[in-house]
């Protein structure tokens, strides 16, 4: 049994706890918040115990650390986690300021941790399946990936305000699923970004809409399309063009229920947002760590994921201001 | 050339009249109606004359009689035109009593003529994708096959008066349908009919709503389910359970136009009714009897197939009336 | 906490024991089965207790019983639940004799007991979502309801021995889903039945094919399309057309994910089978049976719905053999 | 009568001398080519006469002319009919050269001269659709905009060549459907171009896949995706997503028919190319043209369309080379 204490109690962490507690061969020892009640609350529905971050990294029957609070406190923790000689799991993004997330992989590096990063669309089973026919060859060598990702509605001001902006905070997730198909690195990008959706995002100095374009070393050219506002559910579309054909993920939708009537066709829209949409991928996610505790599978993705994503991220805002393709050297 | 002389200038004798003036190697030679004016006005559209049928029987020019007047004349005129050693194209069905049928029938093989019927379905570009594929093996033995017909809305009540009743009027095509795909003759059928669409059929002491089920030797069972009322355009639909897969025709849809908002994803119904869900189907079906008429094609559908079907939709009247089993002998 | 013995720990137990063991205010007390093993490692699995049948009656914390062990069990089972006061879930059927069904069920009046039985059809999202539009009148008055429910391949002989033969032991699912959606009882039915799928069948003189018409008294007819091996996963469509419209319920896919090259598109085939395409529908049906206990819903599928079904199956055997029409009364 | 002259019998002439002779309301009277047998076999089989371009244009019965020759030849041959008082209808593009395009629309303009050019997915009923969705509000203002527009296999090495490149060739269409459906010119572009498809265009210093990237006054943002082989047929789908959801427009397919089996579902693939997705597209723009010359409709798309697309593809070029973003002003 791996016996897991989960740092944050909030809407993620809830989930996390779920699937911690179910797992075959996990446990989830103890619950963290600052918040102690939610702690307590999330703890007492598994049959788990609350306790400090000190405690928890000092009981040497805590074998993992889950992390899943606020994103400012992420690199402190792998970091302490490290030093304790911790599993880490922890919840993208490692920082919004790539100098921390080196110094902090620097330390996971020093202490020889295991750390694994959360992109949970690796674990999607139908993202998962496109890359895997894409690698099978199916539709020969790739030419032209594009990446649709809306979320539903936007956020409130204050998780805007939090969030470091459209690029490190949502198209992340993108630029990770890129590099992850493509299996290589980008060497130069475009970005255009636009602010029509929600005056939020303006009071922030954020945008809301965004089109990135990524030039990949064989070739391929990557764009990415992205929305805080659908107006439909959570958009998550990939196709991939190659020399032999395409592959596309559509949508998963509410229902299978079609109605026809004298003014046409009428069919759900997607699932609503990523907690649907992704619910079998965390469960994938966490089993794939756990795996990788057991000492079966690789940790992926990885601290180095989460830094090279984060440093795409940091180009597309200097490619948005200036207009310009941005190369980038690796 | 092939010279043409058509009957009929109604609805579906227009739609033949352009296939036959836009044919490479046919070619309008006159128009015959009992109705001057729509005769003059379609001969006119396409270049054509107007004459009386007598006329057009004894004009050694006239290659080909195209029948497309009303059904009480179409076994008259097959006839004459059989003893006047035209080829002949009838529009279903060659009669509605099976006795003038097989006279009709007796006349033409006397006389040694060409006699093709017009069930389209048999030229319809999907369908016949269907039964090549199942001819093709790629669904092994065929199990099961269900054919879905509905009219957008009822005719009017004197259509229905005339019409020979549902069965010999509509599921006629699909009992044609039925035995091309297939490729053998049902030797048993059910039958269930409901008038719950229209009041004019209960008037006119007709169904709109029916089911049939026949068996065929092979073991395949087929169901037709009919409905003179779609609500949402011409229903056709084919599904064909082989003993290794499954073969489908859709509906072709007005529109490939889909628009996806909070209420879910809106796309277009299927294209009204037969004329334009059959228009290239009508435009194959006469190049093949142009084929038929140059030594090409054998002509099929013949007289068999039509009087087979009518054959069978009788026996749907007296298995409905019976709610019995009918046993069909060939 | 609802205290929930389990009564059978084979491939459907296991099923009932994790989702049992997940919800919120049930708790798996204990696992019976004849296989002492069997039932050791199921409740060792949730942390359970292994128990005999009278064990688990006489327990007074023992609050509901849950039957998921061999068919011929099943009556007697309920009315010892019955007789000790627990609430009852049995998976269907209640029996494969319609006389041993009526005699449980005036056990369970008798003692005023609660019975829900296991139709995981009505719990199924998509399923649900179709009735619903129907009941919200969005396709106005039934006209015809078809359903399709193939298996993706045949059980061994064994099973199918067992079974009660094909209309009582899997037709009755779609019967219980045609009377559940149209909210009336069949007064008439037709059937023909096939054995063209395996061998194993005509062995153990079943059918593996089969098309059951039922006709309803307020016109609706329905028809159901069975095999025993559909050769692309578990096909569980269904349609009804009514007065303004059609809703359909199509298959629940196993990918999203879309190939297209050369040959065309290639797209993923239905999840496998019940224990996937359910696996929702299970975990609603458990939950919607707590608050039956709870005293929040009406035990539904009730013993009469599991009688019903299995009259009309009956019935259907009759109509097979006969060719015709059987009526039906109540 | 509108009285035709067609200038050019190769494949796209084929196609207009065939609805020109079909239409109603206009009559093809002479065809004019440079190889005298391909006109001669052209007009015979619609029952015209041959001619050359000056006897077409000196001829006082000759109405239009329309222009379907060599792409070097338009400009001349658009002065040449406008001083000659014909209407004219032309094949995009005008010319290759903007410089040339501008001293053509000015003698155009001069002359008071009737111009349509041929941007044939103005009259595609689905693009159609699209755009009056959007034009009736069904999504809101428009946010983005994605053209996905590839050709089913690179064409050979002479049509490089003399195709003026991808942009000014292939493109052209794209840009001008985006400026067509959002109904503004853009005023910024970014461009990425690849030769990744076929070794013929590095050899003609052309490219075969491209990313084009516009920026509109509205704050949308159209990105268009070509490439010269598909491997599945003509792809022509286009998705616009404004503040109140997504609009699509979808290929259309071979055939309806679907193949399900144990590998899964199989489904026709896009029909080949422009001849056949826009064959109804061509005869609706005849119809709008023959509309033009007889003062029902606007021409539209007219010579600023062409221009200003023009225009576009070149600065797309620039932006290729230089990697930044090119400011338009109109």
């Amino acid at each position: 049994m791996l016996n897991v204490a989960l740092v944050g109690a909030g809407r993620i962490g809830k989930v996390h706890a779920a699937i911690v507690a179910r797992h075959p061969t996990a446990s989830l020892h103890s619950v963290v918040d600052v918040c102690e009640q939610a702690a307590r609350t999330l703890a007492a529905a598994h049959g788990a115990r609350t306790c400090t971050i000190s405690e928890a990294l000092s009981d040497p029957n805590v074998d993992a650390v889950l992390i899943a609070s606020a994103t400012d406190t992420h690199a402190d923790l792998i970091e302490r986690a490290a030093e304790a000689g911790k599993k880490i799991f922890c919840e993208k993004p490692i920082d919004l300021q790539i100098d921390r997330v080196r110094a902090c992989l620097a330390t996971v590096s020093a202490q020889g941790a295991t750390l694994m990063v959360g992109f949970n669309r690796r674990f999607d089973r139908h993202i998962r399946g496109l890359r895997a026919a894409f690698k099978a060859g199916e539709v020969g060598k790739a030419e032209t990936l594009l990446i649709i990702s809306r979320d539903p509605a936007p956020p409130p001001l204050a998780y805007v305000q939090a969030s470091g902006g459209l690029f490190r905070d949502m198209t992340i997730h993108d630029i990770d699923t890129a590099r992850w198909i493509l299996g290589e690195e980008p060497r130069a990008l475009q970005a255009i970004g636009r602010s029509c959706v929600d005056h939020n995002f303006r009071l922030a100095g954020d945008i809301d809409t965004a089109l990135l374009t990524l030039e990949f070393p064989s070739g391929a050219v990557a764009t990415i399309a992205n929305s805080r506002r659908s107006g439909y559910g959570y958009d998550q579309r990939i196709e991939l063009h190659g020399a032999d054909g395409l592959l596309q993920v559509g949508n998963v939708l509410e229902s299978t229920v079609v109605r026809t009537g004298a003014a046409g066709s009428h069919s759900a829209k997607p699932v609503h947002f990523f907690l649907e949409r992704y619910a079998e991928a965390y469960a994938a996610q966490w089993d794939y760590f756990v795996g990788v505790c057991e000492g079966k599978n690789e940790p992926s993705p990885g601290g180095l994921d989460g830094e090279r994503a984060l440093a795409i991220a940091n180009a597309a805002n200097d490619a948005m201001e200036t207009g310009h393709r941005v190369p980038l050297a690796w």
